[in-house]
C-alpha cells in the first residue's frame, strides 16, 4: 500500500511540537529507556537482522557490505552509544548574545531544536539508532529512510525505539521510518518542505547530488573528501612519512583519508622514495606524475597518473603523488581538485603555515597532522551526525549543537518603533 | 547575445580567491573608494536612472513602484550607507572555540568568507550598492540579478563600483551584474553550484518559492511574515493599544508588520473597541471573527473574516482580529497560520511569557513590544542583507557575520590517529 508522506510529515511536525517542550532530564530518561528496550529486545532485532543478512547473501552482496549490515556483534556498542548521548550536555535552551539596546529593549538568542529532520542513509542499521538518539537529544523529530538491504533490521529497531518512547511518555512519531524502499519516497521526502526543516544525506556522492538537485528543503551535503597533504622542504620528514602513512592507511574507506600527496620539488629526491617504501609495506598503490615516476623507477605498485586521477576520492589503498615547485602550485592544485573537506600542510615555516591556512578554503585545514582527525569524536564534539562540506549552517563535523538553530527573544516594556 | 553564466561563475570564484586575501584595511579603503566614485559619477547614474523612470512611466508602473525605482533623492543616502559599512567591525578572521585536545592537537575555528553569493532582487536599485558593499566587507564576491525595470540604473551603478574596485587594486569581478533580465538567467544562476555558495532572494513569496524549488545551491528564504500579537487579560491595555497600532500602521508594507491580532476573550469587550477606534484614525480595515464583529457592530471599515484571511500577509492597512479563550488557543493559531517570522505576546504574567517564548517557534519572539523591531539596525547588527525565516545557517535579521562561515584549523606536531 502506498505511503502517504504528508501524513508522515504531519505526524513528525506534531511530535516535534510536543518534544520541544520536554526538558533535558525527560529526554535523557527517554534515551536510557531506548537503550534498555533495545537490550531487552535483542533477540527480535537480531532475528530480523539475520533475515536481512540471509537475503543479502542470496543477492550476492560483498562480504564488506554484509559486514556493515551485521548487527550481531554491534548491538552492545549501539546501546552504549545511546547511553553516551544521554550524558552529553543538552544545547537546547542555552541563551547567548544577551544585550540591552539603548532604547531599553532586551535582546538575546536562545538555542532551539530545528524541528523535523529527514535523514537518508544506506546500509548500516546502527545509523538508525544513532540518528534517532541525536535527534531526540536535540529536540528534533526525524523521518528515516534507510537502505533496502536493511529494511527488516530497521523496522525492528524503529519499532523498539517507538515502544520505548511511548513508555517514557513521548510521542512515538518522534522517530518514523519510511517502511518501503521505493525511491519515489526519497523524492517525496525531499519535497515535504511544509513539515521537514533539514535533509541529511549519508552516503555516496550520487545520493548527495540527487538530494541537492531535487530537494526543496535545505540539504546538508558533504562526506565527499578528496584530501591533500603538501610536504614542503622545511618539514620534519620523519614525521611527514608517518603522517602520510596514517592519513592513507589507517582507514582508507572513509572520507577524511588522504587521496593526493603533493611534495615540494627540492625534497622530492629524498622524500618520495622513503614515503613510497613505507606505503609499500601496506600495499598502497601509487599514481604518480612524471617526476615522481623517475624517482620510483622499478618499484612495484606504481603507475603513471591517468586523466582524472587528481579528481579521485580513492576510498581505497591508492594514493596520487605529484611533485610541485612551491606552495603556490600546491595551493592552486588543491583549489582546483579539492572538495573543501580536509587538507593539510607539513612544514615548519610559519609564513607558509599562515598562507596555507588563509588560502585553503576547506572545512578542516591541517598543519603537521593527519587528515584522519576530521571527525566529531576526535575534535571533541562528543557525537557526530554528519560531516558537512558545504558552507552554510555548519562546516566539517556536525555534533549536537549543529542540530539546533536559534530564535531571537525580544523583551520590551511597551516598546514601539519610532 | 547570450550570457555564458559559467564564465560569470568562474570569474566570481576567481575574484573571491583574491578578495579573501585582502585585509580589513584594504577592504575598507575599497568601500570608501566606491562611495567616492558613486558621488563623483552622480550625473551618469542619475541619467541612467531617469531613463528607467521614463520607461517605467510609459509602461504604466504605479507611483509607489516608481518611487522605489527613483535614485534622485536617494543617492546621498546610498553612499552614506557604504561609508557606514566601512566603519563596521570585520567579522572575517576572528578565531573562536580555541582548545587543546588531550593528545595535544590544537583546534580552533576561524571565521571566513562564504565565497560567492548570488543575490536576486526586484525593483530598488539602492539594493545593488547595499549588497555589493556588504559582500565586499565580508570577503564575498557577488553575482547580482536585479529587476528589469532598473536594468539601466543597475548597469550604471555596477560599472561605477567595478571601476572603483579596480582603482583600489581589487578585481572588478567581485561585483558582477547579469546584464539581461531574461528569466532563464535566474534559473541558470540557481544551478551554478560549482561556483556559487549561497543564493539570497529578496522579493515576494513567488521569488522565494521559485528559488527554493529550482536551486541546487543553498537558498536563504525568508521575508514572508504573517505576524501575530496575542493580548491576554493581564496585559497593560494602554500600552497594548499603542503596540498594536505601531505594529500595524508604522510601515504596513513590510514583512514585520502585524497581520493578525489575537485577543483573550475575557478582555475582548473592553479592548477590541478601543484598539479598533485607534486603528480607525489611520483607516485600518479590520477582518474580524464573529465575537469581535459583535463588539464592533456599526463601525466603519469592519468586515467579517473570510476564508484564508488568517493566512494573509496583508502588506497593507488591513488587520485580522480573532477572539480566543486562552493562551493555548492563541499558540495553536500562530502555529497553524504563522510563517515563523515575528510573533509576540502582550502580558504581565511570567508563566505565560515563558510558555509563549518556548512554544512559539518564530525567528523573532516578542514580549510587550511591536513586531516592527525585527530588523538588522533595530537589533544592533549594523547592517542587514536579508531576514531569514528558514532554520539553517541564520534566522531572522542577517548582518555581516551571517555572510561568513568558518573553517576548522587543526595544528599538530606530527599527530597521527591511533
Amino acid at each position: 500500500m502506498a505511503i502517504d508522506m504528508h501524513v508522515l510529515g504531519q505526524q513528525a511536525k506534531q511530535a516535534s511540537l510536543v518534544l520541544r517542550q520536554m526538558d533535558t532530564e525527560a529526554k535523557n530518561h527517554a534515551l536510557l529507556a531506548i537503550a534498555d528496550t533495545i537490550d531487552a529486545n535483542q533477540a527480535v532485532i537480531l532475528e530480523a537482522n539475520s533475515i536481512d543478512m540471509e537475503d543479502g547473501r542470496k543477492a550476492g552482496l560483498t562480504p564488506v557490505f554484509l559486514d556493515r549490515l551485521n548487527l550481531a556483534k554491534r548491538l552492545q556498542g549501539v546501546t552504549a552509544d545511546v547511553r553516551r548521548v544521554a550524558e552529553l550536555p543538552d544545547p537546547v535552551g542555552q541563551e547567548y548574545e544577551k544585550r540591552t539596546m539603548p532604547n531599553g529593549l532586551q535582546i538575546r538568542k536562545r538555542r532551539v531544536p530545528i524541528g523535523v529532520l529527514g535523514v537518508i542513509y544506506e546500509s548500516r542499521p546502527n545509523v538508525t539508532v544513532d540518528v534517532a538518539a541525536l535527534a531526540l537529544k536535540t529536540g528534533n523529530a526525524v523521518i528515516l529512510r534507510g537502505g533496502s538491504e536493511t529494511l527488516k533490521s530497521n523496522m525492528a529497531l524503529v519499532d523498539t525505539i517507538r515502544r520505548a518512547l511511548e513508555n517514557a511518555g513521548f510521542p512515538a512519531d518522534i522517530v518514523q521510518l519510511i517502511r518501503d524502499t521505493d525511491r519515489r519516497y526519497v523524492s517525496d521526502l525531499l519535497r515535504l518542505s511544509d513539515y521537514v526543516d533539514m535533509i541529511i544525506p549519508r552516503g555516496g556522492s550520487g545520493l548527495h547530488t540527487f538530494c541537492r538537485e531535487h530537494s526543496t528543503i535545505p540539504v546538508i551535503t558533504g562526506g565527499i573528501g578528496i584530501c591533500h597533504l603538501y610536504v614542503d622542504e622545511t618539514a620534519d620528514l620523519d614525521a611527514a612519512v608517518e603522517i602520510v602513512h596514517n592519513a592513507k592507511v589507517q582507514r582508507p574507506s572513509v572520507c577524511n583519508a588522504l587521496d593526493t600527496l603533493l611534495v615540494q620539488e627540492s625534497i622530492a629526491d629524498g622524500f618520495i622514495p622513503r614515503v613510497a617504501e613505507r606505503l609499500a609495506q601496506d600495499n598502497v598503490e601509487l599514481r604518480v606524475d612524471e617526476q615522481a615516476a623517475a624517482l620510483l623507477a622499478g618499484a612495484a605498485n606504481v603507475q603513471p597518473v591517468a586523466d582524472g586521477d587528481w579528481d579521485m576520492e580513492w576510498l581505497a589503498l591508492i594514493l596520487g603523488i605529484r611533485v610541485v615547485p612551491d606552495l603556490a602550485t600546491a595551493i592552486a592544485h588543491i583549489q582546483q581538485h579539492g572538495t573543501a573537506h580536509s587538507d593539510g600542510i607539513l612544514t615548519t615555516d610559519p609564513v607558509s603555515i599562515e598562507r596555507f591556512l588563509n588560502e585553503i578554503d576547506s572545512a578542516a585545514v591541517y598543519v603537521n597532522a593527519s587528515t584522519r582527525f576530521t571527525d566529531g569524536s576526535q575534535l571533541g564534539l562528543g557525537a557526530e551526525i554528519a560531516i558537512s562540506t558545504q558552507k552554510l549552517h555548519a562546516r566539517g563535523p556536525m555534533g549536537l549543537e549543529e542540530l539546533t538553530t536559534y530564535k531571537w527573544i525580544i523583551i520590551g516594556e511597551g516598546h514601539v518603533r519610532p
